[in-house]
């Protein structure tokens, strides 16, 4: 499992490293990646997800994973406990909680693993498309946090426009953009997982303007196994994001990550509080 | 909260019991709810989430739900074992496992619980529209698997036309449907959870013959609170169901459930394992 393997010279692996401490892991928090009140989602669910892919018994690639954050991660170290809830012969459902200070669980992921074998194999949904990666203007990321920097947007549609006052009339929702770590990094497991928090809040766009909102409970898909990402050798993903309700505080966001290619690597959706 | 008082004239809520039984709790399956190897997946997640809203200590509505079936539950009955993972002022996440003769997890879920505040209100996701649901004929639904008859599904698009063989052609995954109980029961987040799981395996559509499937991760989120469920009033859901990718024994399947009225209810996604 190479792509496990921290690879100290990139931000996102030392800031997703995890140690083993006794019968539990250990991991720390990363300023790279800093939101606004802790730890950028996407790297908290790739670092619950490396948790389980270096267990020794862990089998198979990931296949869905589902991240809920509770609270706030403060900064600084943190526990990883790691239990394989069921395993059969072909799969293994993992459950990890992250926690400070011998204190409460301030966020958690369950992970199915699979031994994907060779099937039948059909992509009814069509590849987005765009311009190439390198002829799509990057994404202005100054003066926003620190997470944002670590990762290069090139958006297609539905560009980040925020004012300071909501629109008088909604606007859409969906957004098209090349996505890809600021050094570059072979796309894997853990980068798509991270790359799925990464689409900026939905209802920024449909507003307007930012509000105040976090990512509560995460889902993502892969549809790729770690032959199928070795075979696409990409650094970048294009990224559609959508939403289709906003009601009471929470809203929904969907997500693709397609490979350059044209195939289906990862599939994603959650849902996000917001104070509007 | 009356939505999980069991109706012992329904057999959904008859299915989905579960009494108390020292620290843990205990439900049995139903085989008025049989599948082909063990109890339908809608009903064992209605099960796992109706064990957290009886719990005294649980407070506001379901948000999200994410299900895992590990491996086949046994005719009879269960053990559910219930922690409250993390609770904050406005947000509970809860953890069900079930098991069997004192044996391993067969299924588990994870649940978001929130209390809903008003806020500002936007649909993006435009209604599918459909013939009013008395127009629609009702899919026959004789010598099939039991469940199946607990439900009346009338197709709009994409009805199920399985044939002994495979498509040469692969056909689309998408169907529209009118989707209630048999015996007609108020929608409530149980039912949505359940009729969550009652699309027919997208394969089946795509490949236009049955193949062996199964559901391994599923998750649900509700776009509406008690109030607003309650307001709605409707014992029928318009349900489309849709598939982007079938890849290495594994496709996806997404779903949404939408009111008569036009406002969407929940929405879905799940990973099912396939043999072709």
């Amino acid at each position: 499992m190479t792509e496990t393997t921290p690879d100290a010279s990139h931000p996102f692996d030392r800031a997703t490293q995890v140690t083993a401490a006794g019968n539990r892991w250990r991991g720390a928090t990363s300023d790279d990646y800093f939101a606004f009140v802790g730890p950028f989602g996407g790297v908290t669910a790739a670092t619950l997800l490396r948790a389980v892919m270096v267990q020794p018994e862990c089998l198979g690639d990931p296949l869905s994973v589902t991240v809920n954050l509770c609270a706030p991660v403060t900064d600084g170290p943190f526990d990883l406990d790691v239990r394989l809830i069921r395993a059969t012969r072909s799969t293994q459902h993992w459950l990890v909680e992250l926690s400070q200070d011998g204190g409460e669980v301030a966020a958690f992921a369950t992970a199915v693993f699979a031994a994907r074998r060779p099937s039948w194999s059909h992509q009814p949904a069509v590849y987005p498309g765009a311009p190439p990666f390198e002829e799509v203007p990057i994404h202005p990321n100054a003066g926003i946090a620190n997470w944002v920097r670590q990762y290069q947007f090139r958006f297609v549609e539905g560009h980040p426009r925020y004012g300071q006052t909501p629109l008088d009339v909604p606007a859409s929702p969906f957004s098209k953009m090349w996505l890809g770590d600021a050094t570059p990094r072979r796309v894997d497991f853990l980068s798509l997982l991270s790359f799925s928090d990464t689409f900026f809040a939905r209802i920024f766009h449909a507003r307007g303007t930012i509000v105040p909102i976090g990512t509560v409970s995460m889902t993502t898909v892969f549809h790729a196994d770690a032959a199928d990402l070795a075979a696409e050798n990409t650094t970048v993903v294009l990224g559609v994001a959508d939403s289709r309700i906003f009601h009471k505080s929470f809203g929904d966001q969907t997500g693709e990550l397609w490979a350059p290619s044209g195939r289906l690597l990862a599939t994603t959706s959650q849902i996000v509080y917001f104070k509007a």
